[in-house]
């Protein structure tokens, strides 16, 4: 009763067979064919199973499951190891599948976030077996929940040198062009409290539910920071994702939690992210529930530079949290860089321009191929 | 996601035996045994199957069950006949069972609400073998929730024989003093509506849980109407009884409901109830679920007043909506009559004073004895 869950599902899958994915078709029709497993967090064995039979077949690689997580290594001896790394699991449905190809976007779950990423990743491993650089693919679940559910998160803990790269490229949709940082993101619980009594005879308790207007309307008021760091404007943001309150239809709640997620930009720590929050809600019951630091956006690392010049130039700042955070904390220079406008990330109508996942593609395998 | 869920089971109880009631006990420990059988809505089946054992021992009695509600009458050709009612549910759990007796009241979930009036039904029931009036006894579930579960509903909808007499006392808790009438109650849902959006990037969507401040600031400056009528003064409510919102931990939810539940004083119809919550709530999507009118006090009935002068004079109005209102739908003329101070209803340190319950058992003895 306290928060509202994450949805999930304790299915695996509505096939018993492992779907059969075709890496030699071209990257709109693998897109296609990764939105069209159903993968939302909690229920990504199917795609995982997919994926894993996919990669196997493939001889010039190592492959390592943890999971539903995949790890896919070539073992070169090539002087610089880079990883490219995807979450093969989407946020809830919302009558948004089968997908849907009009011609120019590729429509449906997932289709943006980010499995347009996961199908360019797919893609290179099949098709580049012999990069100039060592590639470690990471395709990994539990990235739209709790932290604690992060496939990336776990092989931090777990297995961190299967990570360890002098360069990373996390392929969250970014409209193709490199973007650079990440915010944090931290949840809480905002509790009032009241006192039951028959809603006859209201004036006998305290409305819980009541108390909480105060707690909406500073929400409805809040005004966003927007610092600049490196150059890059970001932009926070803190919002109700979440109320719950209620004992019986005839009965004064006694409690009332709405649950708020703040995206605070990478200048803030989570420390300072937290009085911030505490702050904000001053006077009322405030449990942290789930917090991830942001990343800086870390330009001035030689690598980044090296391959922000081979893929155009352009880099924006990164609104949402993404695992680079992760990467940066194992001491890995990453961006984000991936096909899919990040705006349409989690909305019902997202979709990925088929020409974004085709540059993406040709950028990554000529920059892998030694091709500039 | 709706609508919070009246709590209720599937269970059916906890014992495969049928609790045995001894009526020839005190009616102190007649109550505490009731209170120590769990009859939240939806559950009711061990304590009628109590019941019913208890009451088919009875040779004075005809004893007919429908669904979990037991109706036992005596039939001895008497001018006049009189129901005497109460129901056997109660509201959800609250760390308030065992019952406990601590010299002056007894405590536990439903003591009050109304497993005190169920017990002096139940001696009345064993102990007035001759009533002087004939008596129609019915005990039964499905009270404190959605009224389409109500058992005394179905008896006047399936069943209405049973249900007619001269006049008709309802032993919901009212101190032990006589409460006349009884106000409407009326459930709706109040939704606000946005748009989903990653909530990295809030400037993208709308988010329906802010939406609703404004209906929590209204329902907190809301100011309740207290009509006076038949000499009566009655006391309105409008209250949030639940609220619910949510899609992930990182989207912005679409929508938000606020279950509201008005309790409207007797001069006022359902239909006039419904036009002042709608324009209470002007502005948003307003959706009436579950409705039932009051009962105007009636107090110039005959039956009424010879009832009343018995057992003291004393008159209060009814804040709570009881099944009163179902008599007056039948042209049967109610009081509410009862051990147990309404105001402790639905909360979670109810009790009842065991004076109160000798007093109401020693005032209904002697007025269906004829000992007055």
């Amino acid at each position: 009763m306290n928060r509202p869950t994450t949805p999930r599902s304790g299915t695996t899958g509505w096939l018993d067979e492992t779907v059969q994915l075709d890496l030699s078709a071209d990257v709109v029709t693998l897109c296609a064919r990764l939105v069209d497993i159903p993968s939302v967090s909690r229920d990504e064995q199917q795609i995982a199973d997919a994926v894993e039979a996919a990669l196997t077949s493939l001889p010039h690689l190592d492959v390592v499951r943890r999971g539903h997580t995949l790890v896919a290594r070539t073992d070169l001896g090539r002087g610089e190891r880079v990883v490219i790394a995807g979450h093969l699991d989407t946020v809830p449905l919302h009558d948004n599948l089968p997908s849907r190809n009009d011609g120019t976007n590729l429509h449906g779950l997932g289709a943006c976030d980010m499995k347009g990423g996961d199908a360019v990743i797919l893609k290179l491993a099949a098709a580049v077996p012999e990069p100039v650089r060592d590639v470690t693919y990471v395709l990994y679940e539990g990235e739209e929940i709790e932290s604690e559910f992060n496939g990336l998160g776990h092989l931090a803990a777990d297995d961190p040198e299967l990570l360890q790269a002098d360069f990373a490229i996390l392929m969250e949709p970014s409209d193709g062009v490199v973007e650079a940082g990440c915010q944090g993101t931290m949840r809480v619980d905002v509790t009032t409290y009241g006192e039951r009594a028959h809603s006859a005879r209201a004036w006998k308790g305290v409305n819980a539910i009541h108390r909480a207007a105060p707690v909406l309307e500073r929400l409805t008021a809040y005004e966003p920071r927007r610092p600049v760091i490196d150059g890059l404007t970001y932009h926070e943001g803190l919002n109700a994702v979440g109320i719950t309150g209620g004992v019986a239809g005839n009965v004064l709640p006694d409690a009332c939690t709405v649950s708020v997620n703040y995206r605070f930009a990478p200048d803030r720590s989570e420390t300072e992210a937290e009085e911030y929050v505490r702050g904000f809600f001053e006077g009322y019951d405030v449990q942290v529930t789930d917090s991830a630091p942001g990343a800086l956006p870390g330009l001035d690392r030689p690598a980044a530079q090296e391959f922000i010049a081979g893929v155009g130039g352009t880099v924006n700042p990164k609104f949402g949290w993404t695992d680079v955070a992760r990467f940066s904390a194992l001491g890995v220079p990453t961006v984000n860089f991936g096909p899919g406008d990040p705006m349409l990330a989690h909305k019902q109508e997202e979709y990925v321009p088929l020409e974004q996942l085709r540059a993406c593609e040709r950028a990554l395998s000529s920059w892998l191929g030694g091709g500039r």
